[in-house]
């Protein structure tokens, strides 16, 4: 097995917000001011990646909700094409670095900030590195899940209220995390905990496979971000014949269901093999199951 | 007047935060990584304090709200002392260089972020630069305030939330702001809908002052972070005879209170000259009380 982290050094591309030039940047030297929105108020948007065979997967999704997310944090529109070929390039770049070994992996991240106070010019940025080996591992062996409570309730009322953007204020979310791990889970999943409805996990949407050629997720608003692969995955099934809804879930039913996924840009999909410490038994169709899901997004 | 803002270069010190060694930052060039914490997922905490006559104010609050921050999150014990002369070098170096004019004020901000993806180590920086322009005319001048839902209801059963943190999430609080500012008002404050409780300022305590010499300010606790100036007027006015009290204030009695004040560290208080539109009209005692809170920090 060839672990691509032993060649750590990631590629990253600054680019110019309003269209126009890119530039390499060396990953030794930071780039990132004392006084940007991303380090002072966590203000500004992201989008992760998968990058395989040289090319950056189910593009247009993230493109999309790249997209709507600065338009909810009132950024500029990131420019679609400008995007698009900062990303070829890195990922040239990257892959060249590594000899163009075809089966090459990475991940891809986008950055977009409100930028420095002292410019009020928005800061962006691109960078290709290797995949994390947890998540590797992950995806090969499945995870142990915890539910908990979202922990706070989005009122959509609020005019001002941004749910749905991409931010940066992941703050509570590594809390979350750091509390499963101290309990030996790898992940979570957010659950209601009046009505024990399912929401998504920390950075993943939820699949569940049920039997009959069923796929089920939990429909994105408050608490729900729209996921790129969900949306990929199900558009795939629908054509191969599964029946595909995107309705309630309630946590009663995961532990019922054929099989349960966390799916999700770089980690693809990890089977929840243990939720709450219970075990979820293994589906006789899992790699089926991994195969329509790596499918949907090449 | 002066503007102490035409020579706008920060001094940044870069603070090892295992205590030990701290240097000088170049303010033209970047120290933050791409992969830091800060960056990536808003995990990191702050402090702002305000400089004055060459000594940052009001110390000891904000060291004690600083370790609880880094406490909550998880991050190592910011070392007291420490923190204290990487303070005095800050400070000392940048009145010096704006020649020890005994007049001079100056915001310094305090970051620890979990540090860089790669290193684990946490990221830990010190900035001390001049107030901004709006700061000063809103402590002359008052502010114009719009209340609004907080937007989210937290909920400190969960084992992992970490409310009373003050971390570097503050992407919603931008929407906010931005959100009153489209409708030409400086500040807004928060108030829970449903009972009409009033929360807090978006980077500031609610102060409210009433007939009689009293003092009233909501109770700390979930969606009301401790506010160190606050506490400092509680500590002084008390001892001057004034009747303080932390309880709840609805937002009813805010109109027909004396004055409404919103106290922080370096605007120290701007009076609520209108809410929601309606003006709110100057108490007799407008100097008396500012110069309560210019004494209580001092």
């Amino acid at each position: 097995m060839v672990f691509p982290q032993l060649t750590p050094a990631p590629v990253i591309y600054l680019v110019e917000p309003f269209g126009g030039s890119v530039r390499r940047q060396n990953p030794n030297m930071p780039h990132v001011f004392w006084d940007d929105a991303a380090v002072t108020r966590g203000d500004g948007i992201f989008e992760s990646i998968l990058v395989r065979g040289g090319k950056p997967q189910n593009l247009d999704k993230h493109l999309q909700r790249f997209a709507r997310s600065a338009e909810l944090l009132g950024l500029p529109e990131p420019g679609r094409e400008h995007w698009i070929r900062a990303t070829e390039e890195a990922v040239a770049d990257y892959c060249r670095e590594r000899g163009d070994a075809p089966d090459i992996e990475a991940k891809c991240t986008w950055t977009m900030t409100r930028g420095r106070e002292t410019t009020g010019v928005p800061t962006a940025w691109i960078t290709v590195r290797p995949l994390p080996k947890k998540v590797l591992r992950q995806r090969e062996r499945g995870v142990s899940v915890l539910t908990t409570p979202r922990g706070y309730a989005i009122d959509l009322n609020v005019p001002w209220m941004r749910d749905g953007a991409k931010t940066l204020n992941y703050a509570l979310t590594m809390a979350a995390l750091r509390w499963a791990g101290e309990q030996g889970a790898d992940d979570i999943i957010y659950v209601d905990p009046e009505t024990g409805r399912v929401l998504e996990g920390a950075t993943s949407s939820v699949l569940m496979v049920k039997k009959g050629g069923r796929l089920r997720t939990p429909a994105p608003g408050a608490g729900v971000m729209a996921g790129t692969t969900q949306a990929a995955v199900f558009e795939h099934a629908e054509k191969l014949g599964w029946k595909c809804k995107t309705k309630d879930i309630y946590l009663n039913e995961l532990f019922k269901a054929e099989s349960v996924w966390l799916v999700s840009s770089t980690r693809i999909a990890a089977r929840v093999k243990r939720l709450d410490g219970e075990k979820l038994p293994a589906p006789d169709n899992a790699s089926e199951i991994r195969q329509l899901i790596e499918d949907a997004i090449g």
